[in-house]
């Protein structure tokens, strides 16, 4: 079975078993964290239905959540970010030159103008994520905005200052 | 407890129990779904640990997961992409205006340059994200890439083609 076809089958047994949110929901927090097939949220961070915006991207990376950092906070009162990278993580493996070369290579493609936000120093990227988010003017500036790196062998946060 | 404090406090749980991924783990999947509180992707997806790269945002918009795409097909090799959105979606009630006047009157913060990417029509963002995949040439167009809504009612996905 194909992997979509895998989602479509697991969703169709959930479905039967599913029983739809309570009223309305109130989030509190924005967590941006790394899209890595290895690492579920909701089972790592204790997360409860509806608590949490959970934002995904490569790495997890702050430029890629800011519009959605912004609708949280503005549409439904977020009132506090947490920013989770984590050990092993793919984006220290490459660079924005290894990825376009191969895109040029193998799909004959140009992506020169694309930042793909790799890194080589893990406490950097989170450092720069933070300073990015205090950057921007039209998030919210008077909450804890905090960073984090997940350690997929212990499955622990520590927190980055 | 703040909101921050709780994922913390709930994670030092989860990492007693923890038991790391053995060897390395082969995703197949990009999903990108939308970051909406209420939704657990293992759980409505039935995700395996190492099997799916969740790629979250507001909306489950293309735009915002093209770099991620990109990074899983090359480096992780992942052979389908499947884009949730859901009913009920936040995106569905505002506009960019609307947006940019909030930021405007309640940050005194310029975010006139931002597409927030709202849609008033479901099925036509649905389609709107098919499109742009097609249209960006250094993603994968040998894969299958379909799009679904997500029932917040009824927990079952219905294909938008």
């Amino acid at each position: 079975m194909d992997s979509i076809e895998e989602i479509v089958a697991a969703n169709r047994l959930d479905a039967a078993r599913y029983r739809a949110p309570a009223g309305p929901h109130r989030p509190r927090l924005a967590l941006v964290a790394c899209m890595d097939a290895r690492i579920d949220p909701w089972q790592a961070f204790g997360l409860k239905q509806g608590s949490t915006h959970v934002i995904r991207n490569a790495g997890g990376r702050l430029a890629d959540a800011i519009r959605s950092i912004a609708i949280s906070q503005v549409m439904l009162d977020t009132d506090a970010v947490a920013i989770v990278h984590h050990t092993d993580c793919g984006l220290l493996t490459f660079s924005d030159e290894t990825m376009r070369a191969r895109l040029r290579e193998e799909r004959g493609a140009i992506a020169d103008d694309i930042a793909f936000l790799p890194f080589a120093d893990q406490e950097k990227a989170l450092r720069d994520d933070l300073a990015l988010y205090r950057q921007t003017p039209f998030l919210r500036q008077d909450i804890p905005v905090r960073a984090f790196v997940y350690d997929l062998k212990t499955g622990a946060l520590r927190e980055v200052v």
